[in-house]
């Protein structure tokens, strides 16, 4: 049987690595960046679209489709595959993010920026027991229970690729007391993970453990060690990652450094980063796939990405200043968006007539662009240019080719 | 030089005929239904979608163009067509309609279904008077005036291939009284209107009369017969159309009847009309093009058309017993939504979620339906079988080669 995680190609002088996620939909070249399809679709577009932009896996989320419609209405359908017509592989996030962002409230500076959006915080956490999690529904208000056997037992029922284990996602503005206790139950609560996938062995699903840990170097660094030598075959990344983007790396690399030392096969994500500058750092650091919402709901909002590290990567095409701007957001874009010759003007009046074709657009865009930075990523790793073409994009180069360009 | 009309095929049995609309950006199948790209998009879809589905022209609206974002933005910007990337021909409604739907409000029970939207009722009609009308826009707030002039110089800046007329729309509750006197002023208007088009030439662009008189047999007909005897190279069918099915069909068939004495080959347009039996019933009665909210409209409310005559040719994919239903919305159905076995359960779902996924794919069938019984009532008239055709439409038969299914 072929491995998890086949490594095809190393970068000398960081932790970056190019390879192939074996799953049971078919293979992800990675590192990959991973769209939300948060409640069974990408927002605004049909899966052959983002399956055309390059796209290998998508990430489903348990606590909204455990909520609605229902894991069970899914299974009954088919599972997520079937019922959402993706036919590649699927991450499911366990839940523990959403569940726990209800009780814990957001840090505003918080580096992750996965601030819960308005329906995460519609519902409520009612309380945190070793047992698991009791939370009001969003949808109709009822009390539901969410414990580490029902995160895998909805996963399950999704029928996901990848199963992520049930943590406690612990926010930024929590004492090291608090992060220690949660972190030991979180291995709590993943040997209870393993033990429910042993017993019930879910066809075709590979479960990932989370490493949490916060941003204390000898507990993050402990609980990676932890999780890594469980039997989980991969390793996800998660927590608070730290205020600031320095800090965010650091943190990283202390569990990456880790995972070199003790499971360096094993595949690992890193949960909710996927601005461009992060994505670079994450390969650097030896992440193998991302997941984050900022592309497509950046671009709901009228934002888009361009090669422009002074701007943070994006332009606001609802800034007056675009009204009667006649150049495509991005200039020899291929997206279908910019290659269509939809200029900024027109998107500027579109955002501002609240007309879904915006959305889809801007979305469309960025999600190209993101897919192009990956493919760059991985070319530069297999062809040895990862320091000229990190370089290069860090300094505002246009993803594409990148890589065949310093080869 | 091409005619404007050149027909083709005639129904013997009827007024129905075939033919090309040989326009400035390219030519137009009859008869033909013209999808709705009010503000300069349709709904949710980029133009090569709606081109792939087989249409060749779509309707932009003058009133709502001219609000925002302004045809001088839209001239600047290279007119209609380019900002919007819609090649084909594009006709543009006068802007009539929206401003007096503003004044009149509308009756339930009126046949037509073109009750305004939320944003056409926001804004507040000022006042009437020979010279134009004066308005709040819903948009700013701000006072604004249309006159036939106004609404030409729109049309020409925006750079329609088929402008129409300003008219008073008369609501279905106006007396006989108003509706002389103002079908009087209309075509005073429509004077107008010419006269600015003569002197001023926009380029490749043809202007259509609209012929009023509301339900009034002597006045719709003697209506008809004036704005047909002008120099304007088509005619438009607009106004109130009747209480009820039958007496729209009554009203129309008066008007064509008229068209078929004082101007046969001028094409003829009949305004807001595209429900089902409707487009067959207008077919027989030799209406070459038609445009209409329902298909679009309805799709974004998740309503979508089948072979069903009745339930109006509908099904309502919010309701309860949609929940679990594994079927695609049609068995059969080439559009991306069906032939993509996106289920009737996941649509459901969708809209329940508010995702924006479901409002494009019922919207992209609506227009899919609606594409195939025009190409089917096309086939029909060419190969002599539109009594057939027409029946089968009529009894439940699904569209899609039934033309050819008769011949």
């Amino acid at each position: 049987m072929a491995p998890l995680l086949e490594i095809q190609h190393r970068d000398p002088g960081s932790r970056a690595r190019t390879g192939v996620l074996n799953l049971a939909h078919g293979q992800v070249r990675t590192p990959a960046f991973v769209p939300l399809a948060t409640k069974g679709t990408i927002k605004g577009l049909e899966p052959r679209e983002v399956r055309a932009l390059g796209y290998d896996m998508v990430l489903g989320n348990t606590f909204h489709l455990f909520l609605a419609p229902g894991h069970e209405l899914v299974k009954d359908q088919g599972g997520l595959h079937e019922f959402m017509r993706w036919e590649e592989p699927i991450i499911t996030d366990s839940g523990g993010f959403q569940v726990f962002s209800m009780g814990h409230g957001t840090v505003a500076d918080e580096i992750k920026g996965r601030a819960p959006s308005g329906s995460d915080r519609a519902g409520a956490i009612l309380g945190i027991e070793e047992e698991g999690v009791r939370f009001r529904s969003y949808i109709d208000g009822g009390e539901r229970f969410m414990a580490p056997e029902t995160s895998m037992e909805v996963q399950a029922a999704l029928g996901s690729d990848i199963a992520l284990a049930f943590d406690e996602c612990t926010p930024f503005h929590v004492t090291r007391e608090y992060t220690e206790r949660s972190t030991e139950r979180t291995h709590r609560w993943l040997d209870r993970c393993i033990a429910w996938h042993d017993e019930h062995q879910p066809v075709g699903q590979a479960l990932y453990s989370i490493s949490q840990g916060g941003v204390y170097e000898d507990l993050r660094r402990a609980a990676t060690r932890h999780v890594a030598q469980t039997r989980a075959p991969g390793v996800a990344i998660g927590g608070s990652l730290g205020a600031d983007k320095p800090q965010m790396y650091e943190v990283v690399d202390w569990a990456t450094d880790e995972l070199e030392r003790v499971a360096p096969d094993k595949p690992r994500h890193l949960l909710g980063i996927g601005e461009v500058d992060d994505l670079v750092r994450g390969v650097e650091l030896g992440i193998d796939t991302f997941d984050c919402a900022m592309p497509t709901r950046i671009g709901r909002h009228g934002m888009a990405l361009v090669p422009d590290p002074s701007r943070r990567w994006r332009i606001d095409l609802t800034k007056g200043r675009m009204k009667q701007a006649k150049e495509p957001i991005m200039e020899d874009c291929p997206c279908p968006a910019c290659s269509q010759g939809f200029t900024r003007a027109y998107l500027h009046y579109l955002f501002g007539a609240h007309e879904l074709t915006a959305l889809r657009l801007v979305t469309l865009h960025n999600l190209a662009f993101i897919a192009r930075l990956m493919a760059d990523l991985r070319g530069a790793i297999a062809t040895g240019t990862l320091p000229q073409v990190a370089a290069a994009i860090r300094a505002g180069a246009a993803p594409g080719a990148l890589a065949t360009a310093a080869a």
